[in-house]
């Protein structure tokens, strides 16, 4: 039997917390970020964002089966944690653009470094789901 | 006026796309993966199991608010992606183990740095957020 770690176990990465958010309580704001930064929308917009600016009809053009809907939501929490950048121009029609804030910069990196991984793994994934689709009994237990 | 990207530009990191997953693309499998990922409770899980061997129980208590039912479902999506190992041993009562695969070390790390970002960067949010809550009608527009 493998040894495993008393509850009290404090984990590594977390360590330092003062005046940290602490995404592992459940009413810690940091959960709303985390909530923004990993929604399916939120994730691809910080990805293509990370391309520079766009106006919000590339981004939908980009961001394949996103909703007019699920797009402008999903901008819009990203603006008020103050990752998304906003500007509108008073043409006609508005021309309005969105590009990353220097603090969008610093999560987009981290988004794109996790996207390359899932897109760069997904050969072992779908391996690792077919090799796991051939144990008898794997797929049927509850 | 600044200056936008043509739609046609490729992003950056995607640009060898050669047997890669395609985020950007809404039938791509690697869209499932990103979902299990970053699944509220699948980024949680795969943060406390970073620090090593944990029982069920012991999940459930280290990671705030989450349910019996979702954590055993997003066990099993991680599972089903090779990203999980799950071990059981025939004891009264069952003595049920899980374990991140070198697959899932990987992405945890990962998950890891994008959650100290966030953890690290709350202050900074925090106060992005009030600054913007204090600019006259931009709360409001739709």
């Amino acid at each position: 039997m493998t040894k495993h770690l008393p509850a009290s176990t404090p984990l590594e990465p977390f360590s330092k917390r003062a005046q940290r958010g602490e995404l592992l309580s459940a009413n810690c704001p940091s959960r709303d970020v985390l909530k923004h930064v990993t929604s399916r929308w939120g994730t691809l917009l910080l990805l293509v964002l990370m391309g520079g600016v766009h106006r919000f009809s590339e981004l939908r053009r980009k961001i394949g089966g996103v909703s007019e809907k699920m797009l402008a939501q999903s901008l819009k929490s990203l603006e008020a944690d103050g990752l998304v950048s906003r500007k509108s121009y008073p043409t006609v029609p508005p021309h309005v653009e969105y590009t990353l804030t220097p603090l969008g910069e610093e999560v987009g990196k981290h988004v794109e470094a996790l996207a390359n991984w899932i897109e760069s793994s997904m050969a072992d994934i779908m391996e690792a789901r077919r090799a796991r689709s051939t144990i008898p009994g794997e797929d049927s237990r509850s």
